[in-house]
């Protein structure tokens, strides 16, 4: 707990600037949610300036949303940059199921780059994994939705992922999976709704990046802090359009809202982390 | 009436994923607005995956708007696929009148690829039949708006570019029209504060996209329905921001709350639609 | 302040046309308070149509962020069709000392278009004339935070741009600074919470293009109103989250709200306008 605490004052502290290579539909919220918990974001995708941003960087989120072929580039240029400088580097591999382009794309950043954390739902790291196929667009396909009856085979599928490419492997759903090479760590924060809004997985990796850039020695705790508030922050924006009778678009209102409150949340209470 | 009910139980119980193509100035509001009806939005424009990705979508939707060389081939690919695998298309000419470019765009879009439905206002409607030039950026020009006297007219120019097009055609303003080759449909719901945001147009066009996905044997059903609510929302949202005392933010919000809270509406009661 | 009434009335009746070629990042809020001050946006940025929309427009707001090759090329086609048509351009220098790319973009920029008018930050500034590095992304960096006894160093920067440029220059921060040729006035409204969302600054920017697209012989007037209403939009955007414990996302809407409620705002009683 006290851990949590310390990686959440890291991130006020310390103000990391993250850079943000990202789709343009989520782009603004991500910025948001970025300066919502204290880091400061830098959206830039031109190859000619990614690699001098990424090194003025404190970490580098790059996600594959409405991704094109000039984008690739600048993402393989960015994280090398980051990989020599050692500067966290966090990958939301977004859809990476639904076409040969996105698939190809995660392939060639993986063979490129060296990931500090990869970030998806089971459907994506499914899909980076046993090679599936998505018909669900960007969204999780009904059957690969994390229940307690296949808890153990996706941990598994994220251990292998873990393995194969030493990144930490955060996959969302009910529950929360995180795993490096030797720990699990389950987070059964967060509201279904979440889903009802577009973003909210862009948001979180966002937030990963905000916090691994403020606490590069422990990425890890990063990951599963970042999860735990973000999860907290979307009950907390239920209850509130819930008690008045309010939807979509006051949620994702409130959703930024409790990142820049966090400290009025009750977090003690409420984060349910399991260390397995 | 049942009608309606029905078209609209269809997306939810379908939830069906809508393929935009589409400016980003708008996305991530379209994307929300898919979202708040009970539908899955992807966002995807690269050429390289354009197709594959419809195939796999149940509607396609097209917006000019931020429009650029690359866009146009890959909204073409993918207009092409989704007519071959009998998915309906929905085009927004987005200031279909104000550049050569996007005149030019939509000339070859009609001729590559056969719409189900096309939406816009009476500007970017005139200039795609007239070939009148507007001057008035993306909205529409004062001497366009549908007013009582130029009703029968602007009822004609759509049934002629519906007739052109084999396309249903829906022209926006104080007064929807949607007319196919035989019906003419007007809907009298909606509020002028929906013009004080951006990309209302855009939203409703995704909205159309949403219910047509859904409801493929019952297109003009689809687009009337679709218009119906979204006027319907906007005259709540307005009705809440006048009691606050709130503007321009807040009325977004709203619009996007009263999609995902339309059950809670009164729909029959305020529902104002004519078949001619 | 009849002047500061009068600038504000003619966006109202003269509804300007703003163009922007901006970055995808804060486009919708660019568009959302350009409305809300009774103007209207239109966002194009493909070369092959942006000296033709200009052309149809009252301004024009060029904004660095997320730029790129293509973009630049747009820019410099547009401003060069608004100097010859007399139309007034507005340069947003988003983080000019970032990379060399927008440090040469700039340079470009201003060898080959007249601006009416440069808003940025006090780093942005300094690295359009000290040639300055910037390592904070692309908010102020620390040491260059506009405050009393760096107010004469960052105003002279200021006058010399201004020398150089023939534009009034625009210093955003704790204190706002305006300067032309003769005059400097200083603005001191404006909350330090405005910061804390993206865009404000993007979006003082296009509030500046709707104000001096409307009143084309005063543009020092129309950048002090601007700056100045934007200022209380903020600090009662503040206010009023405060009260109501919100953050990040109810400031937003509210900040949208204001503008387009200015009528209703105590404007004389709070407005700290300067001249010296």
């Amino acid at each position: 707990m006290n851990e949590i605490k310390s990686v959440f004052e890291n991130v006020r502290k310390l103000n990391p600037l993250v850079h943000c290579i990202t789709n343009y539909v989520t782009a603004n919220d991500c910025a948001n949610i970025i300066l919502s918990c204290g880091a400061s974001p830098i959206m830039a995708d031109d190859p000619m300036e990614v690699a001098e941003i990424t090194a003025a960087s404190d970490s580098l989120v790059i996600n594959i949303g409405t991704i094109n072929a000039g984008k690739i580039e600048a993402m393989i240029m960015a994280g090398r940059t980051a990989n020599r400088l050692n500067i966290p580097v966090i990958l939301d591999p977004v859809g990476a199921g639904i076409s040969k382009l996105r698939k190809g794309s995660v392939e060639r950043l993986l063979k490129e780059v060296k990931f500090s954390v990869i970030r998806g739902n089971a459907s994506e790291i499914k899909a980076m994994t046993l090679n599936t196929k998505s018909t669900s667009g960007v969204d999780v396909q009904a059957q690969d939705k994390i229940e307690n009856n296949n808890l153990e085979e996706i941990i598994s599928i994220a251990k292998g992922l873990s393995k194969k490419t030493s990144s930490v492997i955060a996959i969302s759903g009910e529950v929360d999976i995180v795993v490096d090479k030797d720990r699990v760590s389950l987070i059964r924060n967060g509201h279904p709704y979440m889903s009802k809004i577009t973003g909210t997985g862009c948001m979180l990796t966002s937030v990963i990046g905000a916090f691994c850039g403020a606490n590069k020695d422990f990425i890890m705790e990063g990951v599963v802090t970042a999860i735990a508030l973000m999860g907290i922050c979307g009950e907390e924006a239920y209850k509130k359009i819930s008690n008045r009778n309010e939807g979509v678009g006051s949620f994702k209102t409130y959703l930024l809202d409790n990142m820049s409150l966090i400290d009025t949340l009750p977090i003690k209470e409420v984060m349910k982390v399991e260390i397995k």
